[in-house]
């Protein structure tokens, strides 16, 4: 397995140095060389949309995707037309930015009826595709480690996400592929062959022995466990050689200078992925 | 889906009531009318195997299983036959107890190379089913929530736990159904079905929200998400009667006084389980 060779498509995801600003963040990124950056709604609103974009523009970055729509079900329908309509203004968000890829956390179920949330995760998705199609964007379904299935998504195994998107033309929805996620995976490297074709993006981390914590113990490339070099290599012969984002909900990381920060994300992709 | 009407198949395993001693832990099952009960080893080890033996039987108890073998792999081929040669000695335990059943907790990787674990996995049941077969004791493959994949064990979807068993003679190896390890499983009821003629245990907990810990944050049935009476409905219908393990990791439930404890157990296994 070969090592990459430099960082053309290397790209930062914003979460990685959470305490920065837009600006900071984009800055960063210009003084590291990394050409690509991934971005969180919640950090798009607080700098302002407008705003946001023409400071990534004016960076000179390209933006890998949005982070994130999903979180479908909700206990009542009228809940679940407003997750509806909130997904379609990610949609639009999206669009205005200028990525082609909405990363989907397809959200938890209510209560105990799992495959009741699978069913609305579902219902949503084929609602939007369309819209997001209009828009020039694709949804991207990221299936979240089983950990996190009661309070994050009932989307867990890249097998799941592939069967969902495969219902779907795959000009409006693919798969993201988080080593963190699907690491443990007896079926994954089946599972990222069949994804051919509907893989909208990789993103890398590691995970740490012991593991600190189910949310904040996402680790640097390189500190735990995961064959990250091998499942970039698979992703590839799957026919993906887009940008691959580094996304790490780590406090000791957030707490790094941000420029320090970056330089150690880039040896470590460098060396490891 | 009925609910049971006795605590007939009811058994305690002994971790759930961690602060009691052997003969403790005996002594509340009894005067709660609790039938049956699960051993571990670090436990049988302090009481002493036949001090053990003799508690367990003068209480009149029944072992529902011997928990654990397994953690197969280790660094060197020295350390992996030291790991063989005390699982050979569970059996022997199980066996000296009078229970049939020896729950596999496979074990991790060391390292990266998460297929080589589960080849020394296979392996190593190969090596022990025919001694488990000669001592009247089957090999039950537990598959782990994959959060405990790098720690604790490589086999971690009801699918590939039964993949594993059926390269084995069902009157030797078969699979251990945790409601908290598989509930989140998009193949789960698919799985439960094909495991038929070799499910040897069914253990329930619940699966809180949020989740407090990873190793310690299992719930007492009803606390938490996971729909236990669907998958006991689910195992019965698969042709397994046999008694069904409380085994809850929590804080909480092990500060309780031992009769407190087996009392809502006993009323939240007539109510959820």
């Amino acid at each position: 397995m070969e090592p990459l060779r430099s960082i053309e498509r290397l790209s930062l995801n914003q979460i990685t140095t959470d305490r920065l600003s837009m600006r900071e963040a984009a800055d960063v990124c210009v003084r590291a060389g990394v050409p690509w950056i991934a971005l969180w709604r919640h950090k798009v609103a607080d700098a302002g949309l407008a705003e946001s974009k023409r400071l990534i523009r004016d960076a000179g970055l390209r933006i890998s995707s949005l982070c994130r729509g999903g979180f479908f079900h909700a206990a009542t329908p009228e809940a679940r037309r407003e997750r509806i309509d909130d997904n379609r203004r990610a949609i639009e968000e999206a669009a205005e930015l200028g990525t082609d890829t909405l990363v989907l956390v397809c959200g938890p179920a209510e209560g105990r009826d799992i495959d009741a949330a699978r069913r609305t995760v579902e219902e949503a998705i084929g609602e939007l595709a369309p819209l997001a199609r209009s828009h020039g964007v694709k949804l991207g379904i990221e299936p979240l480690h089983p950990m996190y299935a009661a309070e994050r998504s009932v989307i867990n195994t890249l097998g799941q996400a592939n069967a969902l998107a495969e219902k779907f033309d795959a000009r409006d929805v693919g798969v993201v592929v988080d080593a963190f996620h699907v690491w443990w995976d007896p079926e994954l490297y089946a599972q990222i062959k069949r994804a051919e074709g509907r893989i909208l993006g990789f993103h890398v981390s590691d995970w740490l022995v012991p593991m600190p914590d189910i949310l904040m113990g996402r680790g640097m490339m390189g500190d735990g466990v995961i064959e990250l070099r091998r499942m970039r290599t698979a992703v590839e012969a799957a026919g993906y050689d887009g940008p691959i984002e580094v996304e790490i909900f780590n406090r000791e990381v957030w707490d790094m200078p941000g420029d320090e920060a970056l330089s150690l994300i880039k040896e470590r992709y460098l060396d490891h992925v």
